[in-house]
């Protein structure tokens, strides 16, 4: 078959998630009636186009695809996300109704994983601190000294959740001499060891770690998992890495351990997203801060399209989705 | 044979180098007289620990190994160095009698080229002018617009030197979608492809480049081979990450394209070592500056010691060192 493909996302997108090229596949695999994205169902050209298409190819900024939505695209068959989670605008209607759901989730996870393990290599140097020391004395120290327990070799990082992005995290960690440890209930020691870590609960990993990354879903049952009692777990000088979700962390206990001192952090996440202005998070010498932008960004979002469109393809060629998305994920995935 | 090892170095590296484990590793091989380093020749314990050693283990601060030194050790075999280069102490007078000479630089190229792939990961998803750019505004802005040119995806970075490091940086970066250039005077096409990189010179290796990394070695021809003409080649935007040696760029050259804002720059090492008080360096958004810190420092001055112990307990068997300097080294390494 030839699918209709509509495209509903931000228009700001289109440059850096699709070239020519890639439109040329979409267009080489079915009908692309119109290249400019739906960004809302009240656009004048959404009822034409809902009513053709096979296939939504969508991303950031996608309305939310409930029974009005729905019922607007009564030959949809796929909904293909050019972005991580689907849970934005996949509602349970969308599952109701039979429709494949694919995301391109595997391919945002690499852009976290790269920005995690560049903040765990630079956090056991102690790297960002010692920027900030030597701004401060403009001359030469024993550095060791001003920043006690330094170095790469040997130390312990802890992974929560064994997500895609925790997954990958494990693997891009395999050259380097560090301890790996992880926290997933649904993961068994064996498959853990096969990831090359060390299965143990969450309390043992905060207690061992040198790093703890998280990588968990934000969820109900998982809200400020890390909560006061556990970050005083950590050991002093330990580094906490942030690029899941702000609300997996107790935001008031975080920013009276980040205050102290006694722990340092690297932070893409955060709740509120955006931080008060009056934040001490953003001046603090022991918190690099950057602004949820550890996920797939300028080139990196080609990736999720290239995605997408392989899976349109396969689609297209009545082969099965190699990312397809369930209606139970929606419950448990972030 | 058992031979007598006697340790020279800075007294303060011992408690990083060397646990009790390593030590008990020494005693089993040899005869380890003081377990206490000389730092200098003049040391009263010198003469007598001289005259008896087969082995000097060194480290960081051994005094120069001239004639005067040596010919107070008429037993010595081997130097075996537990740090990078032994360009320091090591002399030609040190060949002409015959000794074997033995680096651990292949450890200390490990938290060089961890330092220099977290930089390059970070460089390229501009996140050191995004978090400064997010203390700025303090709110939202579209990202990718504030700093264009951002992802790792299909990304450019120029390795300049296939030294221990540089062939290190290029193996961690195999599993990042990113497009890797070789340029080394001394490897051809065919050994770069081998190292997973693309041969090139180093003016179209500069103009091709998102990130360009430097690894070679500091020699009188190498002096300023990043000059003023070099520097303009980078692209706008583009990131130099120097691990290597300040002497490789001409350093005036340098902090004007960085005052300008043209080029961003990850700096462990510049000429003179510690910047002066009043340089922009410091305080430029788009440096991030370290005071010569990414080789082994801390946790990792262990990984080098061990190499040392491994090297001595080699040539106290009766084989071949694995990672032995020649005479010729000292004019092309680093």
């Amino acid at each position: 078959m030839r699918p209709t493909i509509v495209l509903v996302m931000a228009p700001a997108l289109t440059v850096d998630l699709f070239d020519d090229s890639l439109l040329d596949r979409l267009r080489g695999v079915g009908e692309l009636p119109d290249a400019v994205p739906l960004a809302r169902f009240d656009d004048p050209r959404a009822d034409d186009l809902l009513a053709r298409a096979d296939v939504l190819l969508t991303s950031w900024g996608c309305p939310l695809l409930d029974d009005a939505a729905l019922s607007l695209a009564p030959r949809l068959r796929l909904v293909a996300h050019a972005a991580g989670t689907v849970k934005q605008h996949v509602t349970p209607a969308c599952f109701a109704r039979g429709l494949l759901v694919t995301s391109a989730a595997a391919a945002n996870a690499l852009p976290v994983a790269e920005y995690t393990v560049a903040a765990i290599l630079f956090a056991n140097k102690k790297l960002f601190r010692l920027r900030e020391r030597y701004r401060e004395v403009r001359g030469f120290r024993y550095w060791p000294n001003e920043t006690p327990g330094l170095g790469n070799y040997g130390k312990v990082v802890g992974i929560v959740g064994a997500s895609h992005i925790g997954r990958r995290v494990l693997e891009l960690l395999r050259p380097f001499d560090l301890q790996r440890l992880l926290y997933d209930p649904f993961v068994d020691a064996t498959s853990a060891r096969t990831l090359g870590a060390e299965k143990v609960e969450l309390d043992v990993l905060l207690a061992r770690s040198d790093v703890v990354s998280l990588h968990a879903p934000s969820l109900p049952e998982t809200r400020h998992m890390i909560d006061g009692r556990r970050l005083a777990l950590l050991r002093d000088g330990a580094t906490l890495v942030n690029t899941a979700r702000g609300a997996l962390i107790d935001a008031v206990a975080l920013e009276r351990e980040l205050v102290s001192g006694r722990l340092d952090a690297v932070i893409d996440t955060t709740e509120p997203e955006i931080l008060p202005a009056n934040s001490p998070l953003y001046d603090l010498p022991n918190v690099f801060l950057t602004p949820h932008v550890a996920g797939s960004l300028g080139s990196e979002t080609r990736r999720m399209a290239e995605m997408a469109v392989a899976e349109i393809e396969r689609f297209a060629r009545g082969e099965p989705l190699r990312h397809a998305v369930a209606a139970i994920d929606l419950a448990r995935v972030a």
